[in-house]
């Protein structure tokens, strides 16, 4: 068996998010039905991460297992045909028989976009979170610094216990505007449950200057969900790239 | 009677074009309806320009009488309330008795979003128009360069003769890239009709190479709108900005 590497877009307005369910028109659902389609074989499509309903992504990765003698580009050529305009496929490849784009990832980027126009922006009210205060994206960047390194995240997950460990690295954190978009985009070695949307939360509230900016370094060591803002909404969510060894 | 003016976004997706048409979804008819709504008095809405079926505006400009005692922030509040996610109100003020959005406009800016990633982009799709072929954007910028300065665009109009004159002076206009997007902006004292549109279709000639960089400028000097290239399609078209005196 052929082991398929591809890298997959989608805007995730109208979907409920990546994982199979019965009775909803999921990514997952909607990719293997049209790999299935062109080579002609049943294909369990699995990715880096589920991503929720309403999360778009630029670069999701998705590893599966299959016989056919296409080559990965005819594959893609032939998907990318078949698949509706909110899907595509931008990149394929073959993979080592080991390759897992979930187990085999060791970094992932996000990014979170807010909105502060003086009005509702209609080009992008599916792919930005709407802020009706002005914010300080100077703010939002220093008080993400606090974020940076190795800690426990527990203060920004949701649904704890979900995992062995809620201890994470963030790589990267930067904040910055352009226009009437604020933009953070996040690099870690692995990203808990919401936590790159209840980060997002917290730093709204410090950018409208609801909150200080030390509040966010207290928020993490307080590794309590209950201290830190909302879990913001996912049309401002983007998972922008997974890293491989 | 006062003379508000505001400016408009929509997103002209589901728009059938600015201008009410029986039958049809416009902008004109949204806004006048909601206005009306608003105010409880029939309105005209006069904007800077008709922009066609598809066309989104970040910086339309429309003006309108009427008697309402409301200040111009508190209509602008009422009427986002009421307007459908893919319009809204970014600035309300009160104009001059004379101020017409159209006649009193001395320069127009417009943006035109070229996309030419590898793959269909799902979140671009209604924003962009989809090149097949890579661009090359520092061609396209060069080739430009022989649109600026006063000319007779005549090569560049659809329907002609449908003015007096088809001289008009492109005052700036730039072509660049951000990742897979390639923009061209361009802002002038007057548009004809498609003018952009066929500016930014011979562009794409130029850029994907199947034309040299000195062909704009023979099609230019033919005043023979078959020379150029095709009416891009609306979807890439954004009015950015409309200035007066």
């Amino acid at each position: 068996m052929r082991n398929i590497k591809f890298t997959v877009r989608y805007d995730g307005t109208d979907f409920k998010g990546w994982q199979t369910q019965p009775g909803y028109r999921t990514v997952q659902e909607t990719l293997e039905t049209v790999v299935q389609s062109v080579i002609g074989q049943k294909v369990f499509c699995n990715a880096s991460g589920r991503t929720d309903a309403g999360v778009h992504a630029i670069g999701q990765v998705v590893n599966f297992y299959c016989d056919t003698k296409l080559e990965p580009h005819t594959l893609l050529k032939a998907c990318n045909s078949r698949l509706p305009e909110d899907v595509s496929v931008s990149e394929s490849s073959e993979a080592e028989q080991g390759f897992c784009a979930n187990k085999s990832a060791v970094r992932k980027m996000y990014r979170y976009v807010f909105h502060d126009g003086p009005a509702r922006d209609p080009i992008q009210r599916k792919y930005a979170w709407r802020s009706k205060w002005r914010l300080d994206e100077h703010a939002m960047a220093e008080a993400a610094k606090a974020l940076l390194g190795r800690h426990d995240f527990h203060s920004f997950e949701t649904e704890w216990p979900n995992r062995l460990s809620s201890i994470r690295t963030i790589l990267d954190l930067k904040v910055f505007r352009q226009g009437e978009l604020v933009q953070m985009e996040i690099e870690a070695d692995g990203f808990l449950y919401n936590m790159v949307r209840s980060i997002a939360g917290t730093l709204l509230d410090i950018g409208r200057g609801y909150w200080p900016i030390e509040k966010m370094k207290h928020i993490l060591e307080a590794e309590d969900r209950t201290r830190a803002g909302m879990t913001a909404p996912p049309e401002g969510l983007f998972l922008v790239r997974v890293s491989y060894e």
